[in-house]
């Protein structure tokens, strides 16, 4: 049952040689890794306006020079990752860059908050693509947190079918999103060089506002840079790419620049030519749309395919959590089963644990993770700046042919990010401040996760531990409650190990039971030895301890190894459980986790 | 420290010994066991009235004739249940005499419908008990629902303790509300003789009044006998009381008898003297009480009382409900364990399920379960008019000395019981009707325990199974995942074993592990015979299993028993378990429930 619901959702189990064929080409490639970046064209010039309208409307051209900078910042990030992915082509983007060059601990606050940051990646962005929908229509409303668990569900299963798969699906609404900003863009510049658009709508570039301050300016520009979430998505799923990785990457990434580069500017200057004013209820791209096509068609197909890019944006996080988590498994600082893949060859447990803790983080807020949005950002350009200070680093120690271009541009994208950085703590600090919180936390754990491995596979290895004890016979131990077939099945059994010594084992609640079961089991097997362990407290596990307690001290002493032989009946039916005292599974627990006992179980499968 | 946790819960174990000292003296039984019975008074007389009020005010005072009628019924019922108290001094009330009477169907629907009445029991109560406390406080409206779960719990702990500290706990709001209403009732009965109250509040009784039916009699009746549920609990409960167990039980239900009819006939007394009307928002007793006192503290003190009592009426299907459970499961038509006493001698499997259900029910309707008032007292009444109709067979059958008075009385009972449960299909079908439903449902599912414990029974006997095959001499199959201590413990072991042949078997996913593993293993263990098993699907359980079948088909040709020894390393700390891919335990359970194997678990207890 199980399995077939399971194989209807992701799809046959596929061979591990079958790994090939699920690489991504570059147009599959360019639609599932870029979903975010080119998403957050859709409310990074809206961030931007939001801090302008606080001094006026005047301030709005300030929106220009502030593009330019978020430009010349993406153009810097672009090159910089561009060479991340020749250094570093297994992936694992700024995680492995920080840890290779400038030591374990940058290398953890890097990977710990790009972890972290995907999960936000996927609650924020599905949230933000509900809204859209639900605000077309308002009766969907109350059914917010629902519509984006479903969401989120349905990308998990996508993406547990496989890269290639999703990217199939995916492709069609990234691209259909990139043509609609696209006609968007071109009309809306048509119209203006054509002058159908009054040039009075807004204050020309340079004019004197009151109360503007460099303040607000870096805090707009930090807000409008939240647009470069995603751009180092590409470097850290560079094993997903089709041979040569890579290169193929390298185009992947000059052409999402590229597109979001034009889309960005697009979108700012027309903003800024219709002045259009950030509204609660309307969006920026909503209103340049109503301003160049009214409500018609073109109108609610730029609605749509925004809100689901939106939604798809999430899917960036799933192409690269799960590779950046098998990175941080790979060197024990989470748990190991991060590495393993699953039916479909991706990295299953990843993609489940991003789409469960999403929806922790949906159910948490209640669907508004609007204000997660800086601390996503912030998030983002930590990473950004240990990993092009990585970059800087390896240029110097190294000093590779033609080093010195090389060095200038990571020094720029490390210099570029770290002051955006500094922006978001100086001017948000109300919003980012739980980044100082919880990536000292995770990275504790990091720690407390590798401190365990390291010391399990010392204790595991043969060369380190101490040497195993010779065992020189062996004490068997048959705890009964009955004389019945199930005990006579055990019975044998332990009688065919050639044991040392055999000993029953029965704990009466009462003391009348006791004589009459010694009385039988003397007719019935007078060679075995049984013991009876009275319990007026009626508890099975304590006795039977106890005395495997002292059982387990005479026989070390002589090199004797104990094994309790448990008998346990198997009803047909899984519901049968519950009409039988399962003690035998109390038993084995309890022997196995807090004694050192060998623990045989004898199964005895009912037919009816 | 989930053992100091329950400690201190529900105190420390009790010896089986200490058994007589759990018993209830007859104070305190009065206390548990009646409390349902006489919180009716607090809603009963007001069902009368509901019901006649749909003629009109005049129609009031048919609730005296109907009073005598519901005084005779329990009059009926408390000597007839006296009878079965000695007739059946070990408990089980209706279910054990109905089954040895009336046959074994008679007996599982008595049963039956009382098991899931007490269930209905502690819903219905604790939720009027919270609407009550509620009422008083409006703030504490919303949350209703996990007020009542709270009382729940809190009485499902007490039960826990053992049965003569919830009496001691309880006794005192149970003799509280009966020393109010004693007072209520003395002092409205006073200001009537003393004529402090207009006689012309009411209709005098013989007035004739338009639109009156016997139906509607009939239902006003039925809903009045609502009042006397719980009125079978002393007999289920017999074996809680101090020696001699029954005579002390006939005499706390004759006492109970008496203090109801007091209550019960005194309310509708001065609610028809009074003219007190049904009023959605205030209940009868608490009109009266406020015409009686005004609204000053014995007022209040009858409201508090009134609500304590209605939230510990749920006791008593604490007290009834597990004894029941035990006689239906020594007789295995449910699971065996509602016959273990738990830590402090309670049947604590019984307390646990009742306190869970109810919950449950009390989730499901949302804290309105007063809806199922009608249903839970139908759940009564069949059990009522099924013993009369036993106890009436069982006189006639072995006609005792004195039998004739005894016949009489029961046959009584069994008349006016029958004829009430008929009345409450006729009269509130739509509300009685799950009835049919759930019964066979109930009695289908003890039919077919039942049938599966006979089935179990009869394939463990030794005298009627199948016998035990010989074992001959044992293979043992070693899944290995390295080259580990771990491994070379459980090699050891198995070598200690004198086994017939050792198989380590590695499943490797990729083809180059293969032959490197081959190769390391050839150089550790020469003499044990490897198997790898390449799993291209990366799966552990199915070629091994495919392997396991192989080697079980030919060392069954030769009587050889197949062993699996499973290393399994146990973290020192819980948390450590998610570090760790616990393969070994999907292996267990698969191999022990799919497949007829041994299986042996060597646990290595990590130190760090």
């Amino acid at each position: 049952m199980f399995t077939s619901i399971k194989r209807f959702l992701i799809g046959r189990p596929l061979k591990s040689t079958e790994l090939g064929e699920q690489k991504l080409n570059k147009t599959k490639a360019l639609a599932i890794l870029s979903s975010d970046a080119l998403s957050s064209v859709a409310y990074g010039p809206e961030q931007i306006l939001i801090v302008l309208i606080t001094v006026g409307a005047a301030a709005f051209w300030y929106s220009i020079p502030i593009a330019v900078g978020v430009l010349i910042l993406l153009l810097a990030l672009v090159l910089s990752y561009r060479q991340i992915i020749f250094a570093y082509p297994h992936g694992g983007g700024a995680y492995v860059v920080s840890k290779e060059n400038l030591g374990i601990y940058p290398g953890l606050i890097a990977g710990g908050s790009l972890l972290v940051d995907y999960i936000l990646t996927v609650a924020v962005s599905v949230s933000a693509g509900t809204d859209a929908i639900t605000s077309a229509f308002p009766s969907m409303h109350p059914y917010n947190v629902i519509i984006a668990i479903v969401f989120i569900l349905f990308i998990t299963t996508l993406n547990l079918r496989g890269v290639t798969e999703s990217a199939s699906v995916l492709a069609y609404p990234v691209y259909l999103f990139i043509f609609a900003l696209f006609i968007l863009i071109g009309v809306g510049v048509y119209n203006i060089l054509t002058g159908q658009i009054p040039p009075d709508l807004h204050t020309p570039v340079g004019t004197p506002v009151a109360g503007i301050s460099l303040f607000l300016l870096l805090k707009a520009f930090s807000s409008g840079s939240s647009a470069l979430t995603g751009v180092e998505a590409i470097s850290n799923a560079i094993p997903n790419f089709k041979d040569s990785a890579p290169h193929n990457a390298a185009k992947t990434l000059i052409a999402m620049g590229s597109l979001l580069a034009v889309l960005f500017s697009g979108i700012v200057f027309l903003a800024y030519y219709y002045g259009v004013s950030p509204r609660e209820e309307v969006t920026v791209v909503s209103q340049i749309a109503e301003q160049t096509f009214g409500r018609h068609f073109m109108y609610f197909f730029i609605q749509g395919t925004t809100a689901l890019i939106l939604i798809l944006a999430a899917n960036t996080g799933y192409s690269a959590f799960p590779l950046l988590a098998v990175n941080l498994a790979r060197d024990r600082f989470i748990p190991r089963m991060f590495t393993v893949r699953g039916d479909r060859l991706g990295y299953s447990n990843g993609i489940i644990i991003l789409g469960f803790l999403s929806i922790l983080l949906i159910i948490a807020f209640e669907g508004r993770t609007e204000h997660l949005i800086p601390l996503y950002a912030v998030g983002v350009f930590i990473p950004f700046t240990l990993s092009q200070s990585g970059m800087v680093v390896k240029w110097v120690r190294e000093k590779p042919k033609g080093w010195l271009p090389k060095l200038i541009i990571n020094s720029i994208g490390a210099l570029i990010s770290l002051t955006v950085s500094m922006m978001f703590f100086l001017t948000k600090f109300s919003q980012v401040w739980p980044v100082l919180v919880f990536l000292p936390l995770i990275i504790y754990l990091f720690h407390r996760i590798k401190k365990h491995y390291v010391a399990v596979g010392n204790q595991l290895s043969l060369s380190t531990c101490e040497p195993a004890v010779q065992i020189e016979g062996n004490i068997i131990i048959l705890p009964v409650a009955g004389i019945t077939h199930v005990v006579e099945n055990s019975l044998n059994y332990a009688k065919s190990l050639s044991a040392h010594q055999i000993i029953a084992v029965y704990v009466p609640f009462e003391r009348e039971d006791e004589a009459i079961f010694e009385a039988k089991w003397n007719k019935w097997q007078p060679e075995v030895r049984l013991v009876t362990l009275h319990s007026p407290y009626r508890s099975i596990i304590n006795p039977l301890s106890k005395f495997i307690d002292t059982v387990q001290r005479k026989a070390g002493e002589a090199n004797f190894q104990v094994t309790v032989v448990i008998p346990q009946f198997i009803p047909k039916k899984g519901w049968h459980n519950i009409l039988h005292n399962q003690s035998s599974l109390l038993i084995r627990a309890h022997l196995l986790y807090r004694r050192n006992v060998i623990v045989t179980t004898v199964p005895y499968h009912l037919k009816e």
